[in-house]
């Protein structure tokens, strides 16, 4: 097996996430990191890649170079898939022009600043045949891959009758009623993050784990979005009605000031014949009910598992995976589409999540601003 | 100490939710039964008065032979208080009756079929000065009342930020599912159950937690309900955001068709300084968040709680108790009422919290059928 | 129906497990407590009985006159049951006059203090026909007893391969670390307590959960038991192996020092096709483990329990009832038993495990003295 | 920062473990392998090698043909540390043949065959200065290292009154009970695995939790072992009873036939002002029980945990880290430890863990064997 080579854009010192996808790329062991630009400072770009033993050769200024210059590389040492992981506001154009010069892309979400962007990056990667994987996290689970399969192959649940997704951190609390250092945090201002704090960096994972759990489309949403406080720019809070292409209700209730809340993601999915429930933070349990038996916990390692869920998760049974080997699945899944590997259902969420991401990023922020009323997306 | 003496309209023969009230009259030992209307059927209310042990001659037909026939009783041996455990429809008239001719009433909720006759019973609530409760069961539970002292007495939790209350239950499932024995379930007749099923009977409940917990004033609604099935006369389903006097947002997420889901009700309280959850299939555990502490789990019988959760739980701590206790501190706030004793800050819901809870069901069901707009309540 | 006349010996002003059963009765209610002799104090046990409206002429001195003054009732009149909650070492006397002169016997445990009167209340149990009800609390509880069903009526888990027991508490460790206010609880006090504290007043529960679960007789037993604290009189801490009549082990661990412990008693039982794990302080979760099946939850009041544990729960399901409903339903149990109704297995525990706990007492009391050996039993 | 050179003894094709530690050392990315002996079959080995991407010149027939080799590497090239991931018979051979050459040393428990080599490797790591790592895995979550530090540096429970650990496994009973393939699996071959199963492969890490996170020392045991089977040669299930330099007790209750039990490793530590929980398949939470204090819930990530515990988590609080970031935490400290770098206490289980291992190991079966009398250890 040879590691694909692998470049990254931002991740530089400091930063958390493009840690986290290092790690996860480690994990999964299909990348070897060659080349990058690390950060926006030239100078603190090269004193990260000395730390992690990148060449300097191949430590750019930015994106335009790091094209230039790998497309000169002798083509098995050149790099052949990036990681996008700056703020929102870079991801677009570095995509668009990664993938117009045939590098493979693995960009963190949200995916654009707009739909219109997010729709060309889709006719992009359409028209290119190149493999875009879009960071929605949760969806590496090995459970959340399972209730996929037991909803939309097995009809496990039947006929779907509500849907109710949760996104509570509490993290933007202590910045708003502390000092004023939340202005430095760039999620919270909208130049860099978007039209949307709560719903564009956490609800949307929660509209996403709906959609990529039961298959089905959201139609419209309305919503109700909140400041909380008056200093912030963005909402920090929010609830969401949603309405299907099949007669049932979904709600995404989020917020990033649910004080002393973690990163509580839930799923509750209820069927006619069956209700499946996960909590991100206990992601080794996946609790199915019924009207007339006993509920049953699934957890991962075991035999009774189907095959995707099976090979998303590497240890024996009852030895906890964790985030990082969420992510790993998915660097995991991207490497099989690079390598034209036979893919799962399911196997990675991709541009199409992300423009249906941002449709939804942009539908919630329209309804709450025009009174609560209904948008399609 | 003399019991109350008691009677009872409806709750005869298989019913659940007298046999509940008996229970928990018994548990809190300050009542005594003596007389009752316990069914629409004269042979089987009497039926019932003979395996209860309750006196035949005190056994009536209907309420108003009741009321004569009590009143004729010498002082010392005359019914006092008279709990309400009738299908719906009945609750009003029964309950209008008893306060005009001196009884106390304990009334099952939803306390009337509309808002005008929720008024009319407050104003005679008022005007006679009777004890009148509303078995709100689930603010019986020791740590929901510990709640609301945090959060209202203590201001623990600081600024409410965030409330989010759910109740889900699966039992209608089967019967929409099933053969058509539903039509025979008077909760899911209009005419009997009144103009919501999930709504009226246990969003209600959701929604009476959030004030009771918080203190906050609901000023307007916007729901989303749902029949989920076309077989179905009410709605079975829903969500419905709430807007309250201080800038948060609310939400009170509701099933009858969330299949598995037993009686899984929900509140979490987000403040500025911390946050409180509970759950009432796990009721003697509450948790309390913080940003910057590790998370407390309060449980009762313990030295740390205030007095009125204390007396709230008899059993030493780890002793789990349930429901019927729940219901019986309702019961025993209701006896301390009528005995003229000094009373805890939110000792039983009562005639006020009829009045909100029909207000909100009106709203709610209004909102829906209107396209979900904002409906003051 | 008629309610059973009930007498009761000890649980008078502050007592608490008195009060339990009282409730526990009342919730039932197929007892009217009529007599007594509720405190030593015979001042105080009349205050106690006008509080609690008992007749004051049928409020005695002590057992002999209770005895004397019930006997000349009329027959429809006359005390038929009596309840013994004094301390432990008045159990044993109270208990052979009541059964000696016509009246059957609920009774708290430990039944004696010794074996040997265990044995002699045997005798005059299996020779009068009364009923004897040994309050093991626990095995009221509904899941419990579908334990006790699955595994020995429908064999679910094969072959038991090893038990494991724990009862932890940590109320005493205040005691001993404070003031020396400890002297005065007489369950620290040998005289009144008996050769044992931890084990003899909770770690026998677990040893009984283990029979009445499994219907395994524990054939020996080898204890280290533990005082902590150099003033401590008897064992506040201790473990227990145990070997049965099958080839697999058992442990019993126990305490009363574990500091924040409540009422923390767990069981699990471990088979050759499979496993059952119970909590009481989460009394309404039964888990079922497998190889190579999800693992299940079973919850009271849903239609997959088998009729014995299907009537212990007397809510719809998700409705928590509590340790109050469980001596309720063994009050229910010895009701039918006197009414010569058609019981259950295991319908209450009785007189045969009273004396199999004062086995394991004295056992293990002995084996921790002997330096750890093994004591049949 | 420049990866140190890493090799390895088994590991190859198929090997679970092996692959547990190549996918931690990548995590914490102090680490680059480059040489091997992955399997006694040197053509498989050099398969793995290939696979892998490991050059073949430093593909290895057997550990004195590596050492050979890797001594002939430049000293920058070199291979520095060594993981021994073998079955347990070939432990002990390998490290004493690298200490003896200057390899440093991370290797698999138990340790070795027997206390004899135990101390033998002891002497060796002493004499050479080296760095030896056992990788008892579970020492590595950071819950279980804030609770070391919470009860030894914070002295926050006061005196230890009592101990419980608990290792539960399932994965044992199908191969007893299926079809006889459990002959192939060499932990359960005393020839391959050493005189116990399940206390010396499981056992022995509940025995290492309460050492490492108490800082007790174990004087004495008193085991009792059970084969469950006829069929099994070695242990499968048992409790050990333990004394420590302190007037305690604890247990340790093990099983590798708890039918449905996954990986089921708890620890209770229980102290005279307050008493702390863990239980490994949920290792995000920390439990601290009090007197008269809420119980308190610690989790990762968070502000309020002591600086060893912070660095052990690398994401945000409520994104769970597992097995394999637990391994990666002893790999770290391993790679501190072989840079010089300042160590915190308890920053990896080593040489010393090995032997207290193995003089449990060999205590229990003593025990065990010598009908249940107590052991020195």
């Amino acid at each position: 097996m040879k590691r694909i080579k692998h470049g990254m854009i931002g991740g530089g010192l400091g930063a958390f996430i493009g840690d986290a996808h290092r790690r996860a790329s480690r994990i999964c062991n299909d990348y070897e990191l060659v080349a990058g630009v690390f950060d926006a400072d030239y100078e603190k770009s090269k004193e990260f890649a000395v730390l992690e033993g990148i060449d300097l050769d191949r430590t750019y200024p930015d994106v335009d170079v790091f094209i230039e210059g790998e497309l000169k590389q002798p083509q098995q040492e050149r790099t052949q898939a990036v990681s996008i992981v700056t703020p929102n506001n870079l991801h677009f154009s570095a995509a668009k022009k990664l993938l117009s010069n045939g590098f493979h892309v693995i960009c963190e979400k949200p995916m654009t600043m707009t739909v219109a962007e997010a729709e060309e990056l889709e006719d992009l990667v359409n028209k290119t045949g190149l493999t875009f994987c879009l960071t929605h996290t949760y969806t590496g689970y090995p459970l959340i891959r399972e209730m996929r399969k037991l909803i939309q192959e097995d009809n496990i649940i039947g006929t779907i009758q509500r849907v109710d997704a949760q996104y509570y951190q509490g993290w933007v609390n202590p910045l708003m009623h502390g000092a004023d250092t939340h202005l430095s945090v760039w999620r919270l201002n909208p130049e860099i993050s978007g039209i949307s704090s709560c719903m564009g960096d956490i609800g949307v994972h929660a509209f996403n784990l709906i959609e990529y759990t039961t298959g089905l489309k959201t139609q419209r949403v309305l919503a109700d979005l909140n400041k909380v406080v008056p200093q912030a720019k963005l909402d920090l809070d929010g609830t969401v009605l949603l309405r299907f292409d099949q007669d049932c209700l979904g709600v995404v209730r989020s917020s990033q000031m649910a004080t002393g809340e973690e990163n509580n993601i839930t799923i509750a999915v209820y069927g006619s014949k069956g209700s499946l429930k996960w909590e991100q933070e206990n992601p080794n349990y996946l609790t199915m009910l019924f009207d007339d038996k006993p509920r049953q916990i699934y957890k991962p390692g075991n035999v009774y598992l189907s095959p995707f869920a099976a090979e998303s998760h590497t240890m024996p049974c009852g030895h906890p995976e964790g985030i990082y080997e969420a992510i790993a699945n998915l660097y995991k899944g991207a490497a099989k589409s690079i390598r034209g590997e036979k893919l799962n259902e399911g196997q990675f969420t991709n541009v199409v999540d992300g423009v249906r991401g941002m449709k939804f990023i942009e539908a919630v922020v329209k309804s709450s601003n025009e009174n609560n009323i209904w948008i399609d997306i």
